[in-house]
């Protein structure tokens, strides 16, 4: 099995998790793969104190000058620096792989023309954990999109719903969302739209082919919103978000970063706290919604190790995912789980006659089979006959064998009159 | 710029999609392949009455007999014909894309090995329009997934919104499926679970390498549901939905198709009537959901263009999805609409002084800049001194321009005490 070494540039909190996961997960990536994926060198300013078990290094050119290196993956910020590197990275026939969503917002179309194919990835610049960058470039690539529209930044998304749940005023929620590590020291670029717009200008690079800049669009923030506002919109059954928007009309694009009042039963109403959220509409597919993590050290990680593991494939990607002759892995050796050993709560409906001491034999079944009443309703339908009656239940929960040994025994009792029905209930 | 040509073998809705959207969508689709992709014949069981402008043939074999083909698009259903043709396209080193959940159910871990790389397509096998097998194979990579749950099925999602929003009854709402095109006119494989069944294997497949058959996991469908069963669920914040189910337990894999209860306010209860949507909690992601058309002709195609264009670019796919010579394609040539251009609602909150005629000053500036307001609230906050009121306002329709410059008139008035704040209203 092939070896590919990766150096991680920057080793923070997304760092240190690209290195965790490329360590804990070794066994499916190996599957996914067919290599073995050694996370061999880091490079930080201060190489102290750092919670990692790999050799750290202050140079970068420990990184990029190393023949053995086969992957960078920059995760330092800052612009025009990590631009250089990834330079360097291409030049020496690297891959690279980024989560930097500034660097981008300015150099993605240089990049593009520099980069051979499949060496670059940047599924993480864009609402961390979502692999929203795969499914415009690759699965919905059939289609003209009409228009993106994203909730595309966690700390603001999280404060305008304290905001909106809670009666917090916008102070008070920043600082709770400081204090819950979602907003940086200096929220600037949360609040002010910024990080939004960066994303929102690589989407529309992807969806559009435009190359689009930060001063050509309109970016506000919700530094000024107040809870009057929110208000207002909650009583014209809207919700206050700030969305990312790419709309196409006719051969003009719209692309705008700014507050909106949108309708309360839409998707991305129902997108809470500091989840994510985008709607693409494609002129054949319509509207699909994309929902996860926006930010967060080990989400982020995750879409960084799927760019990783995309170079690595390159195209040799089988049909369901795995390398073929890889039959050893944890997950290829996985079990099903027999259906009686499933747990679960159940719901049970039981049409039963209609005279006292049927609920003390039906209560006594289900004791039997170690099974507890967790609530229960009794009704009597119209269209029921009139010596019969419904007894509706929820159990607490118990496996699926003894609730249809249960079933079976309640089916052959004299005053249960008609097959028990029951549905399942998942706490998700 | 080199040709592609693809035969569709079943010319129904969705392959009628499919030529149409090779057709109407080639400037997108040449942009992101850098190919010409020719739908060159359709093959059909009757070829009279297909509104399709390609040439038809009765014959399988001119599809895959012909050196020219380069890819087979399977779309006639069934199980152990579309097998055999899938091996044999194969076999004649044509790429086979498919639609066709119940072969895949049965032969798709024999498909893999027979591919080779990049050689076979399904994103469209599982929940139409939605990339959820992109989203598991490579998006979502990094990750063990812990759980996989879906609305898989959009026919019985329908019904089960009839019953919960409308209290129609399950014949009922059975036959407006049926009318509206959801359901078959032998609807048995939506009804009784097994179509979302053969959806789950697929996906457990792609996340567990797993080897799962029919006989082994439960299937449950909805036929024997009551709207009594409804009504407790409402009672008790559940909705009620036919889920597909994977689920890890250590080495053990729960694979499962029932009704389920669940909390209400989860984005899978939100999921209504024929809609999709597939919750993935990955073990560093996190969860991530995914919504959108379970089926329908042209959603179901966007999908099986979408394979097309993945084998087609092969290992030619450049960093933002656009061959980079090919910069004269409608979308390359899009521009940025103009800020002021922008036409939305506008909701405005003005502080202002609390004495008679300042509504009317303040109507008539908008009046001026033909702005008409929908709804009005005025507001004296306890925070605002005493000489103070907020008025809020939401506007019908304006342009960008208009609100900007009725905005700075009303800041230049007397009577407005505070620079007044806007947000947008989006009606999504």
């Amino acid at each position: 099995m092939k070896t590919i070494n990766v150096a991680i540039i920057g080793v923070g909190v997304v760092g240190s998790s690209v290195i965790e996961i490329l360590q804990q997960n070794r066994d499916i990536i190996q599957a996914r793969t067919g290599a073995f994926i050694i996370p061999k060198i880091g490079i930080a300013r201060n190489i102290h104190n750092k919670n990692v078990n790999i050799p750290l290094s202050t140079n970068i050119d420990d990184a990029l000058n190393d023949p053995e290196i086969d992957i960078i993956v920059e995760l330092m910020g800052g612009v025009e620096l990590p631009y250089k590197i990834a330079l360097k990275a291409l030049a020496n026939k690297k891959g690279f792989v980024t989560a930097n969503k500034a660097m981008l917002a300015y150099h993605r179309h240089e990049l593009e023309l520099k980069g051979s194919e499949s060496s670059i990835g940047f599924e993480a610049s864009v609402c961390g954990g979502i692999p929203i960058i795969k499914a415009l470039r690759d699965g919905l690539c059939a289609n003209h999109i009409l228009s993106i529209r994203g909730i595309m930044n966690g700390t603001s998304n999280y404060i305008l719903t304290q905001m909106s749940n809670n009666n917090t005023d916008f102070a008070t929620a920043l600082k709770q969302a400081q204090n819950l590590g979602y907003a940086e020291a200096d929220p600037t670029l949360d609040i002010n739209g910024s990080d939004s717009a960066h994303k929102l200008l690589i989407l529309a690079s992807l969806a559009y082919g435009i190359h689009a800049k930060m001063e050509d669009i309109i970016v506000e923030g919700i530094e000024d919103i107040s809870l009057e506002d929110i208000r207002f919109a909650c009583e014209h059954d809207y919700s206050v978000k700030l969305l990312g928007i790419a709309k196409k009309q006719e051969n003009a694009l719209e692309l705008r970063v700014h507050l909106c009042m949108i309708p309360k039963d839409s998707m991305l109403a129902k997108t809470d706290g500091a989840m994510n959220a985008i709607s693409v509409i494609g002129d054949k597919v319509g509207e699909s919604v994309y929902y996860g993590a926006g930010a967060g050290g080990s989400e982020t990680a995750s879409s960084v190790v799927s760019d990783i593991i995309e170079i690595v494939r390159s195209k040799t990607a089988p049909m369901l995912g795995y390398v073929a002759d890889f039959q050893h892995s944890l997950e290829q050796n996985m079990v099903l789980l027999p259906k009686d050993k499933i747990i679960s709560r159940y719901y049970v409906r039981l049409q039963v006659d209609d005279k006292p001491g049927v609920l003390a034999h039906i209560a006594e079944v289900l004791a039997t089979h170690n099974i507890s009443i967790q609530s229960l309703i009794q009704r009597k339908p119209k269209d029921l006959d009139t010596h019969s009656a419904l007894l509706l239940l929820a159990t607490h929960t118990c496996a699926e064998v003894q609730i249809k040994k249960a079933l079976e025994s309640l089916e052959n009792l004299k005053e249960v009159s008609k097959k028990p029905y029951m549905i399942r209930i998942e706490s998700l």
